[in-house]
């Protein structure tokens, strides 16, 4: 069907602490052919996601970890090659789970089609798929904004906390930003348009957000934890929301800090405060994806949502790029190109 | 009007800590005189609750911090007196906040008639006054049981706890109760009704809440904090709610205690499996009034939701009965009576 091989970056060893490159390894198999319903397709952009941090463990997560010596799951946007389901062609573009490779097969139910002349075939990685739905549901569904409030964002140039300030935003909150390099941070101001952005290196950042927040914070979009959350906490409004949607910064972590315990402390002003906090992941809230799709697809084509990408070439750089997006290297949406992009 | 004196309770010091009697000064003064659409009463049963303790700190909390010798607030049942509201009659028994005082003068606005009749005078402080709308709204509003699933109160054999059990059993919950004595747990279990109790007495508590929860706990009712919530911590299942009502073992404590650290651990669990923790204080329900009152009054008319009382006598009596009930010494709805009850 092909003369290609297929390239694969498998988990070599469960990262300790922070991933290394001695984690993956790179191979290169032949490609499988499809079965009766499936379909094979030739990835062309792999999505890195903070989440796969967590598969990497052999723990308990809201995800099964990947086996050792398995492909990384995660999801693809590329082109069918050969279909044995009805409802797709070659050539066709589509979005699917087809993990860190070249090819992969899999049952036509499990893709979806896109049309690269309503948006670029990318958006269905970052802020039309699974990122986009994460910020609409969690910032909607828990964190319930209210015009007038505010609304603070870790996280803010990424592909989920730049789209929770833009539909902040729209629903009339002010919105600020935390995000890293001041280029990202006059980006989240100037491009998506929040009132302010704060960098989280500032050795003042307790009292710079504090300054940006002067009638303190309603909603509280986690993605990072640490020292954001701790200037964030204190400013905590009664009827604060604290929709968590990621702790980057525990996801290398396997201890327990030093003490003193917060943890006490924290349930005392849950009660005083009336804070709500919630963890919660992307297909926790399936139900509103009708919903996200028609407002996301409006909100895009009007340009009242905006969104970056971090296009890095070769799947040979996919270990040392996912590396990098822990530390918060990537600048907008991280996507690794594998293949040539025929839409572009 | 009369020729009594008022006794009152005022705080004569903020506690550092565990309160002591020296905290408490009993005063007589006059009796006051209802202004034009306000009534006297005079109390018959002071309600003490844990609360209270936060009332007499300086620092921010839910509600307003009494003054240093001022009355203590609080709610209590009595007989009018003197009225000049058209909706009060000498004779009538009310409900009122009149404070840790014989006789208070309150806008007949808010006092609420009380049908001895219909249930005890008492149980408007109870179950269907305060603690049992907390219990009611806390747990249907926050904690979302459903049938099937395992739900834990603590301070279970406590006007609060007992109701949130005996509300979830009848939502087809298995519940669980945690509670101080032997003596406790036999009631919370042959009189309302839970499936368990276990005493967090026990060195091995956290075993023992394990082995009667082997299906892990859907819903923690929070009445205590500490060791309590250590133990449950472990066994919440994804998806568990935290409705946060009271953390009395933090009321006298001032300090955060020694690490490790557990907050982020704590964000990151919540993220993995998806906990919601969120406080919450009666008042915030008060939308579930209608719901509660009907509910309430035919669940204890039925018997399907049954109290306890736990009463001792003598105004004089107060600070050394409130500092019991913080240490979990009382034995059902606390009530000091502090002058005779005519309908018993």
């Amino acid at each position: 069907m092909t003369q290609d091989l297929n390239r694969q970056i498998l988990l070599a060893s469960r990262p300790e602490g922070v991933p290394t490159a001695q984690n993956f390894r790179l191979v290169e198999v032949s490609v499988p052919e499809p079965g009766e319903g499936e379909v094979l397709y030739r990835a062309i952009y792999l999505s890195l996601d903070p989440y796969h941090r967590g598969r990497m463990n052999a723990g308990e997560s809201y995800a099964e970890p990947v086996p050792i010596d398995g492909v990384m799951g995660g999801s693809s946007v590329g082109i069918v090659v050969a279909s044995r389901s009805p409802d797709f062609s070659p050539g066709d573009f589509v979005l699917g789970y087809g993990g860190w490779q070249d090819y992969a097969v899999t049952p036509g139910t499990d893709l979806r089609k896109l049309d690269p002349s309503q948006a670029p075939i990318t958006a269905s990685l970052g802020v039309l798929g699974m990122p986009g739905l994460t910020a609409y549901s969690g910032l909607l569904r828990i964190g319930e904004p209210k015009a007038g409030e505010s609304v603070v964002v870790a996280a803010a140039s990424g592909p989920v906390g730049g789209t929770v300030g833009q539909i902040a935003r729209l629903k009339g909150c002010r919105t600020i930003g935390i995000a890293g390099t001041t280029e990202k941070c006059d980006f989240v101001r100037n491009e998506l348009g929040f009132d302010d952005c704060i960098s989280h290196r500032r050795d003042d950042l307790a009292a710079a957000l504090a300054a940006a927040c002067p009638d303190g914070i309603d909603v509280y979009f986690e993605n990072v934890g640490g020292k954001v959350f701790d200037a964030v906490y204190p400013l905590l409004n009664f009827f604060a929301r604290i929709p968590v949607c990621g702790v980057i910064t525990r996801y290398n972590v396997a201890d327990t800090p030093p003490g003193p315990d917060r943890l006490p402390g924290f349930l005392t002003d849950s009660l005083i405060k009336r804070f709500r906090t919630q963890g919660f992941i992307v297909t926790d809230f399936e139900d509103m994806y009708g919903d996200f799709a028609r407002d996301m697809a409006r909100w895009v084509r009007e340009g009242k949502v905006r969104f970056k990408e971090d296009i890095v070439d070769g799947i040979e750089n996919v270990p040392t790029t996912f590396i990098g997006l822990l530390a918060g290297k990537n600048f907008g949406k991280q996507l690794v190109r594998i293949s040539d992009d025929p839409t572009r």
